[in-house]
């Protein structure tokens, strides 16, 4: 067993949770490269603790995993080896490589370029794991995460949630005739009526159930509307600089113009805009990710642009439900709008990212071609989810759900503005916001903040600067503090890293 | 209530089973035409009976629908009325029209006009309501339902789903992180890994976890393959003529060539292979429609031409499990062409298509950028149907239900064999297929298989001609029978209807 003295087994920051996982994809690795050989005898699971720090139940899983996927094999009484063919060595005459090199391995030049573009792997980079995340309290390792747009799991209900699901499931079982697709591809009827009524009261979204479509999360609806409103080649979509890189990569992969457009404290800088922009992507409520509001007199000229060139606006409500303070801030599409707004909303901050429900309260006349587009990306969405949701808001969960979670992240948000201006408050200055799950601070003149940023990296705290979510130019550094994954007492040990 | 007596409610043939969304679909495309004017009274729901012939509760639904999406207001004692601003004329500046025109409305030209070509929506105008279908039977119209492409709901085994939902969505609020979509967007590694067994048992598709992506169905497959495989303007991909339109749309969605290829009895004719084709669609199993298998030789000849030309093959592999006939045919896939070929199953056919899940076995070449472009798409599929149906499949239900559905089917399609040689035998010739829920029959000379297809579809038998799947001009005129959604009962009497 030579070999695994090479094999960095850096298990520490995983917990014990992901541990087989991990522990998985680190010898798949070392197959995969070469370090382990065909034919080599892995340790006996017995021997896990010392070969690997991990108890014998997960490495006997993780061991499971490599058999499943070929690269290991059993042999009776004499333990587990390194396969003599792997999958990769089976399928592919090419040159192999990791994982990470498996897309460069196309030598013939049979995948459409664009995902393989360096910047497009950036952009959607760290988001290939989005979704709901225990903060670092709950495990062993000193892992701390501020990145933003995560959200903590263990306050979903989920004993509800399962309650509600084996009811709509028991539904389905009587009457089996719900679960055709006959209910429309637009999106279940109870979940559409649904969605009009809860984010009409929530974010006077005012809608019915006609003017909703139910995607596969906010990245879908980002998807969708991009193969509807862009012609390949010929469409200039501005977009927030700073801004979500995954919706630009939607939009660019649709074969659209990417023109970056300023953000300043009153929200995208309309002045800014192109004369031959289409279509405007922007986030009104809580600029990701910045966390500045649009303005009233931007909001004003934003949709009079749109009017008087013909163009369109996305407008992404990623967090609107959790606002804090400051007076309430209509949805862009709330306002006399309903023209020109594609409204997106999603399930995954104010539920969980794992159902990937999301929505686009769409313009009358975009509406049957967004179905005929729906239906060739995947005709609708998984239809016990669908119910599922349904019925968790028409039994009043979803309110009652984020009444609750809104007093926990205003908690955390306070904490984490009271420690910014007592810990950090010579280097960094928080812009205002007023809603959502992450606060972005910028540098005061002359503050280094690679190396507060560097400090802390150094003691496992995961956090961004703006600079990553820039496609332009900076104009401003700064760091982008999301307390989401980040309880009270993660945001206190965080903060006193930087020291 | 005048403007009632010109509303066609023809509501006998819907069942009682979608009766409130069926009377709500009518009343509201009245509202929408004109016929039902703002300020009109509708009904009082006691004399539903009366006036739509459906019941009291049945009105109050569809009321209810109504007053949610904002076509109907109630005033308190006084009833219901259709409102004075409904919304198409709130949203719209533009000259409205019914549901069916609303696309036709984008008069400024901001929608991409590839989804408002009329060849788009007739490739994908049957298919708004793919997947279960109760068999007419069940219903009080007479309705028999031939189309293919439908699976009858009643056979599955509801009760055993909710129970493994139930106890999966137990684990998750045991252990939420498993909800994490850190177990892959390339698909829950549980579901990858029982996919992976089951279809190397059933499909001889050898692949381990790593190998297999999961998607939303096959369709959302196709779309991913169109997209990471077409270079908008430049690639030209090959499809079988007759064959499958929506898989069509997909690849034409994403700036593909289409090149029709004929297909005889056996299979798809490899020598007619356009030189500079570098995606090649094909059922090698069961052509649809025509239902053929594709013969060895032409599968050999197949994977040599893909070889040399440096171009990929799609195999559809969408009711593989259903064999009945014949000596086993392997996947193509399941020969040495794991470089070659993308291999998409589906779990519409064996499970439910309102789950929305399918994967793709692809070249390990291929999967880092597959996984790179399903992020872009909706980043995974919802994890709690993924969880239920790893587990479905790894408490052996699937293979369970397939063994007991394949049953049912056999003695369908044996039914509909024996029926239509004694009574359309002198028009009709079946064409041989050993899988699938469905089978073709081509017209033998001089019979006039419309006149045979007007008679039965003026009895409400619903029929599909080959001549609907051709891209090219068709070779051969005829008829597809399905009986996904025609159980035997149905099979007797639809097939005596053409007399």
């Amino acid at each position: 067993m030579d070999p695994l003295f090479e094999i960095e087994l850096d298990l520490a920051t995983e917990g014990s949770r992901d541990a087989a996982s991990a522990l998985y994809g680190r010898l798949r690795a070392a197959i995969a490269d070469g370090r382990l050989v065909a034919g080599a005898r892995l340790p006996a699971t017995r021997k896990a603790q010392a070969f690997f720090g991990v108890s014998r139940n997960v490495a006997m899983q993780a061991y499971e995993m490599l058999l499943t996927a070929g690269y290991a094999v059993s042999r009776h009484g004499a333990g587990t080896f390194v396969a003599p063919v792997t999958p990769a060595a089976r399928a592919v005459p090419l040159p192999a490589g990791g994982d990470a090199g498996a897309a460069l391995a196309d030598t013939a030049g049979r995948l459409n370029p664009f995902w393989t573009r360096p910047a497009v792997r950036a952009a959607m980079g760290f988001w290939e794991e989005p979704g709901e995340q225990a903060p670092a309290s709950t495990k062993k390792g000193p892992a701390i995460d501020f990145r933003p747009a995560l959200i903590d799991s263990r306050l979903f209900p989920f004993d509800v949630f399962r309650r509600v699901s084996a009811k709509q499931l028991r539904g389905l079982e009587r009457k089996p005739a719900r679960l055709r697709s006959a209910q429309g591809n637009q999106g279940h009827f109870l979940l559409r009526q649904a969605i009009g009524r809860h984010f009409g009261m929530t974010r006077a979204v005012v809608c019915g159930a006609d003017d909703v479509l139910v995607t596969s999360g906010a990245q879908q609806a980002f998807d969708l509307l991009a193969r509807t409103l862009v012609a390949p080649g010929r469409t200039v979509v501005a977009i927030e600089d700073p801004g979500y890189p995954p919706m630009r990569v939607a939009f660019a992969a649709a074969g659209a113009t990417l023109v970056p457009v300023r953000v300043d404290d009153e929200g995208l800088v309309v002045d800014d805009l192109p004369g031959d922009a289409s279509v405007i992507c922007v986030c009104p409520s809580h600029q990701f990710p910045l966390g500045v509001a649009m303005s009233a007199r931007r909001r004003k000229a934003l949709v009079e642009f749109a009017r008087r060139r013909g163009a369109v606006i996305v407008e992404d409500d990623y967090d609107g439900e959790f606002r804090y303070d400051g007076s309430p801030l209509e949805a862009l599409r709330a306002t006399d709008a309903a023209d020109v707004v594609f409204f997106v909303g999603t399930f995954s901050k104010c539920m969980l990212a794992s159902l990937r429900l999301g929505f686009i309260v769409a313009p009358t006349w975009a509406m049957a071609t967004l179905v005929a587009a729906k239906n060739c990306l995947d005709w609708h969405c998984a239809t016990p989810v669908q119910m599922s949701v349904a019925g968790f808001i028409a039994e009043g969960h979803l309110a009652h759900h984020v009444r609750k979670v809104r007093e926990v992240y205003r908690q955390r948000r306070q904490l984490l503005l009271d420690t910014l201006a007592a810990q950090l408050g010579d280097w960094l200055e928080p812009l205002p916001s007023f809603y959502g799950m992450h606060v972005a601070a910028v540098a005061r003149a002359h503050s280094d903040l690679d190396d507060v940023a560097d400090r802390m990296s150094q003691h496992g705290v995961q956090l961004h600067s703006l600079a990553r979510y820039h496609l332009g130019p900076p104009a401003r550094t700064g760091l982008v503090f999301g307390f989401g994954a980040a309880d009270l007492d993660d945001i206190r040990r965080g903060l006193a890293l930087q020291r």
